[in-house]
This record gives C-alpha cells, structure tokens and sequence, in this order.
C-alpha cells in the first residue's frame, strides 16, 4: 500500500447507503476520495416503492451525489459505469479511462436474482432504480387505462390483476401500496371499470411473511394486507412468468403487471474481484471488511457476505451498509494515522420496519414490537428522518401528510415510454 | 346536429388550458362530455422550463387529467392518440376505435416548427411536454458531467456551451433558468471544470427580445439577462442545427446543447378537419370560434387562428386557450338551453408575465408596467395561483422558496435514458 499523505487514493465504487456513508466519513481523512457511480444521484431505496406507486415523485427520495458532496473539498464524484478491477495494478477500469487506487471500498450492491430464469425479468421487473420505478408505475397506470377501454371481460380482469412476487419487506410495502393506489386513490377516477374491484396478489413461497421479523408482527401485516384487499398466498413459488401472467404449479393467473421483489443478487464485485463468493454472489470479507490477501481492497453492502457472531449472513438494508462504510472509514482513517486498527466489524441492530398502507406498520425494535397507526407514525419519522437533505424531509412530509388527508395521488404520471417519442 | 338532451355527446380533443377549461366549463351541462389525450395528464406548461432546468419536478406541473375529472359526473377521460376526425359521420378516430360525437372541440395546442428544417429536431429539441423537459434536463446535466470527464479543451468548452433559440417569453426563461442552474447551483459540484465558466446564448433573429411586451421591459430583460452572464444575441438567426453545434450565417458556435424556443405550428387539426389555415397550421375561425360550415365543431387555443379587433392574432398563450375554452362552454350550454348564442368571442388581455432568473421579472399588464424583484413576487404570485390542484401549489411554494434561499436544485436527476437499460 502506498504510503499514507495527502495523494493517499481511496476509490469508492456505488454510492449507495454504504459507499457514500464511506466517502462522507472519510472527509478529514488526509486524502483523495473518488465516488464513483453509473447514476448521478444517491436514492433512498427503501421509499423506492413509493415512486412505483405514485406516492413519492423521484427528487422526493433521490439526491444528486455531487451535491451532497459538493462541500467535501477533498471529495470528487465520477459518473461512470465499471467494468472492472486491476487488483494488481491497482486501478479500476472505466469505459474510456482507468483510476488508480491505494485503497479501494466497493459498495455496488445488488441487482434482481430471478433463480436461473434471466428471461423473467422483462414480465416482472424489480425495483433498483428511479428509471425501474418510473417505469413501473407506467406499467400499473397503463394497465388500468386500458383496462377502460377494454371491452373483453377477460382481457379486462387481467389488465387488472397485479402480482408482487416475494413477500419480505419490500414485497409487503408494494402490495400494500399498489392496493391503495388501485382501490382507494383512484377509485372515482374511471367510468368503464370499478378500479376498487382490482385483484392484487402477493405471492410468497416461504410459510410466512416477513421471515426477519417477529412471527406475531408477521401475522399483523398478513392481516392488516387482507384488510386493504390485497390475496396473500403462502407457501407457494412462482414457477413461471411470462407476458400472459405467472404460474404457480398448477395454477395460471392472467395478470398484466407482476413486480419481482422476491431475490437479489450482488452486483459482479466478486467476478471483478476474482473472489470468494456465496451463491447470491456476495464477497466474502474478512471481519475487518477486507478483500482476504488485499488489506487495501473493502468490499461492503449488499455487495459483501458478512455474518454476524451467531454465524447468521447480514440482511441487505440500508442499516448494515451504513455501519459497515462508516467502519470502512474507521480503519482506514486509523491506518492514514498510523494508529491501531479498530476491532472487528460488529452490526449494532436497531431491528426492522415495514409499512402497509397509510395507516398500518410493523416495527420490530427487537426489544419492543409495535404494530398498527403508531408504528405507521414511528416508521414516517424514520425514514423522514433518515431521508437526505432538509428539503427532501419537508417535501416528503408534505407529500405524505397530504396523501394521508386527501388520498390524492401527485406523482400520477406515466410519462417517458421508450417507445413514447414525439408530440401529438 | 342531434337533439340537446342528456344523450348528446361532446367530445373534447386534447386536456390542455383550452380543452380542460371547455370541459370543466360544461359540468353542468346536460350531455355527455369525453375527453381525449394521448398523455394521462394536463400540464402547466409554462413553467415546464424549470423542470428542464431541474428546479421543479414533474409532477409539480403536471396533473392527472381523470383526477381533475373525477368528481365530474358527466366527464370522462379517454387516453389515446387522434388519428383523424371524420366530419361527415361525426366521428373521432383513434387508433383502435371511433368516438361519435354530436359537438366536437378540437383543442389539440402546437408543437414545435423548425421553418421546413425538421432535421434540427434532433439537435435543437423544443419543450412541448414531461418527457421533452426529463429530456433536455438530462442532456444539459450530462453535459456538464462530460466536460468534467473530457482533457481536450475545445471539447470542453462545447460541453460548456448551451445555446437557446428563440427571444420570446419561453427562450428568455429558459435562458435564465439555465444560467441560474450552471453558474449558480451547480458552481461547486464539479472539481475539474468551473461550471461559472459556462457560456449561454440565446439567439433571437428578431430585433429586440419579448416582442409582444413594452419596450421598456424588454429592454430591462436583456439587461438581467446579461448580468446573470447570459449572451444575448439579437437580429441573428441560426441558419444550422447539427450535432457539433450552430452556425449563425457564417459564425459557427460549437455546443453541446441547443434548445429550440423559436417557433411552433399547430397540430394536425387542420389536415384532420381538411379546413383553411394559416402557414403556422392554425384552423380560422368564425367569430363563435367554430369552424366555417360546421356549427359543431370548435377549434381552440394554439390550433385557432383567432384575431383581435385590430386583426391581430392572438398569442399562443395559456390565458387565451383558456378563455377561448370558457366561451364555447357557454355556446354549447346556450345551445343546450335552447337559449340565445352568446356575442363572438373577444379575448381579455390582461397582459403577460416572464421571468428571469430567481429574482427579476417583467410584468406587463398593459396597464401598468413592473419589472425587478417586485414582478418577481407577482409572477412567482399568479403562476402559484393558476397552478392546478392545492398540493401543486404548496409543493411548487415551498420548492421555490427553498431553491431561492439556497441556490440548491432538489430536481437535478438524470433519469431514464432510451439507452440506459438495467442496474449496475
């Protein structure tokens, strides 16, 4: 490793939860910080949903990097996508330039995992980016749209018919949602079809909802979804997706929309790497986050495989990025200083939320357990709270406080199709 | 025309000022009231720049027409494209059915005309719509990103170099928005390049800027203009578009970034309706705004030729839509009412607003003529006012307010390119 000073290189790849946690700790270290990322805005993933639902509009909970580093003097943002890693020359390679390195944190999460059935992915797109979402929420208003303008009963019922495949937190929050947009928020706006008579499904091949929460919390938000209409079917898997709907065995379901929520897998750190990694291809660290061999190369975040004392792999949320970058610049602020490393990453849990609607939450806290309008209240200042930026608080509090009062539904646009060029 | 009486059936083509207002207008009406738009929402177009400049978001100016229309018994809303109007039997054809209609307003606004160079379309986009505005944000944010990137300096300086065609109200607000978000918001997100080095042009081949304005405030728009760094060139027009940039006669300007603020013709109305236009493609009207020969069709807002008592045709303007709109809602209602026809319509100017930058503007009400700080408020003022829907207003406030005291651009995304498919 170079020696440390002030033309000390440290690249951080993705700028997610855990990269940029990294870059803004780092900002009295005595060196360079490069971020590099593909997007040029950090998103606030955990409201994604929200977007494809027409609840959020995406400058409601997407940041431009450059602006949140924009006062880091010692901080510069690439907007670039990698396509790989020189671990030996120390340099990561972009499409038209390469940056060197003394020290390298990759932090590029994970992508949809569709079980070895790539092709799914056209028929049931998941939920990573603001263009997923934007897209998405085209997908739902569309559906019903045309659903108007149907005049076979099938073809109707299957324009409105909506699977989320997947039932842990994300899966739970958009069936939710996609209920209260479809049945409540747009229920007067159609003359041909009654939107509130709308199937939406949410499919889940474990035995329960929810598997990192507590089992009473789980069975709440089964409850609460019934509640807002929403069939959950336990215990069984999607076998097959395809334009017309999904299979699950024996059963078809004609629907026009189906959301994947239902598996990552980490982005190709490992193979840029050259590393060991698990089946969903997340690196395997060493417990000071490190690449084993390359004490200058962190691999953390959904990109990374690290277990906590019980042996139990780390959730991918935004929690375990964050405390793993802010470890990341822990140990290397320690080695820029030339003082002792810091202990072993260890996750500190501060437990889980989940939402259902407007009114209804499960919040696990692991030693307290709240569930209905006051864990809906205590996950709103959560994540206003965790959101980036002061503006961004205030609109998203203004936007929700608003959705609340009147289920009116702002962001309703389908705007940007591909294929949708040109004025009328 | 068919009886009045609860079964007759106007159809409203396009859900802009002028078709929304003749829709709402007719709430009380006894008949059927259809409203067709190939986009799922009415746009506040006239502040569409500041989503191109990424100081709004889209859905601030932008709401869904079917919830405009929701409580409106005797509306409903059609999402499809026109493909032609068969005035004989009295129908609208879209592209997988037919709307008959008994009255047909036909309010189907403008698009942008290049002066027989269709070809700079593509170098020199217009802002007609959402995806025009996410479009052009993008171009100019990733502009900006690709001379941070670039070593040639010549290459640089393109990058750097935004050009706007056209000295009406839209180019000069245009041209402000882009200087305030270059030189101001953006002036310490980058390290290689300094974004206030940026040169903006804007080019009108006319003699003065703002030429429906008082000369006095034109004057004094240039003037803000050029303070907040902005070349303005006038008597110059541009004689190429393409991809390295624009000529002016024999001057060559290399730039990265054209947007087209310099002309627009009428939509197809006239060739759908095989009625007599003008060389912008504007239907003439009679006096009652229908078309000659043909009681039961209206033509409105930017797809009407509709002259003044001086014979001057009207602006293609929001208020004018608007009014125009009002008007044959109450033709139509007289004739329903079996009542007498209203006068010919006749146009209320209460004068018109632009801005420039964050604080000046000109206000020309006719009578009294503003401009500075003061007519700032006053735009800020009347554009919040007019805003439809509550939470607009709000949102866009607060938007504002916060972007005036911080210079930060909540917007500033590059979202969804046609090429860019697929997470990292």
């Amino acid at each position: 490793m170079a020696q440390p000073g002030p033309s000390f290189q440290i690249v951080v790849v993705g700028a997610g939860f855990g990269g940029l946690c990294a870059a803004t700790a780092l900002a009295r270290a005595p060196a360079h910080v490069t971020v590099i990322d593909e997007r040029n805005y950090h998103l606030f993933q955990p409201l994604l949903y929200q977007v494809a639902t027409a609840g959020l509009s995406p400058a409601d909970i997407a940041a431009p990097i450059r602006g949140i580093l924009s006062r880091q003097r010692n901080a510069r943002v690439l907007l670039g996508r990698v396509l790989g890693i020189d671990t030996a020359r120390r340099v990561v390679a972009l499409r038209d330039r390469a940056i060197a390195y003394d020290a390298l944190v990759v932090a590029t999460g994970a992508r949809h995992a569709y079980f070895g059935h790539e092709e799914w992915a056209a028929f049931a797109p998941g939920l990573k980016n603001i263009d997923d979402a934007t897209k998405l929420r085209r997908k739902i208003l569309t559906a019903l749209e045309r659903a108007e303008q149907e005049t076979d009963a099938a073809a109707q019922r299957r324009f409105m018919t909506f699977v989320v495949v997947g039932g842990g937190a994300t899966g739970v929050e958009m069936a939710g949602a996609i209920a209260e947009l479809v049945k409540v928020a747009l229920a007067r706006d159609f003359r041909a079809i009654n939107p509130a008579m709308s199937r939406i499904i949410l499919v889940e091949a474990g035995p329960r909802l929810l598997p990192s929460f507590d089992q009473g919390l789980a069975a709440a938000a089964k409850t609460a979804l019934e509640k807002l209409g929403v069939e959950v079917r336990l215990g069984q898997g999607v076998t097959r997706c395809e334009e017309s709907g999904v299979a699950l065995g024996e059963e078809r379901i004609a629907c026009a929309t189906t959301v994947w929520a239902a598996g990552v897998m980490a982005s190709p750190a490992a193979q840029w790497l050259g590393a060991e990694h698990d089946r969903a291809g997340r690196v395997v660290v060493a417990g000071d986050l490190t690449l084993p061999g390359h004490p200058e190369i962190f691999v953390i975040g959904d990109a990374a495989l690290v277990r906590n004392a019980a042996g139990k792999a780390l959730p991918g949320i935004a929690t375990v990025a964050k405390q793993e970058g802010k470890y990341v610049a822990r140990v290397l602020g320690a080695r820029l200083a030339g003082a002792e490393a810091p202990p072993p990453f260890r996750y500190r849990d501060y437990g889980e939320l989940a939402t259902v609607g407007r009114n209804f939450a499960v919040v696990d806290f692991r030693w307290i357990k709240l569930r209905g309008r006051i864990a809906w209240f205590v996950w709103s200042c959560a994540h206003i709270y965790f959101l980036i930026g002061f503006r961004n608080r205030l609109a998203v509090a203004m936007d929700w406080l608003w959705a609340y009062l009147t289920f009116q539904r702002g962001a309703r646009l389908i705007t940007a199709g591909d294929e949708d060029e040109g004025g009328r």
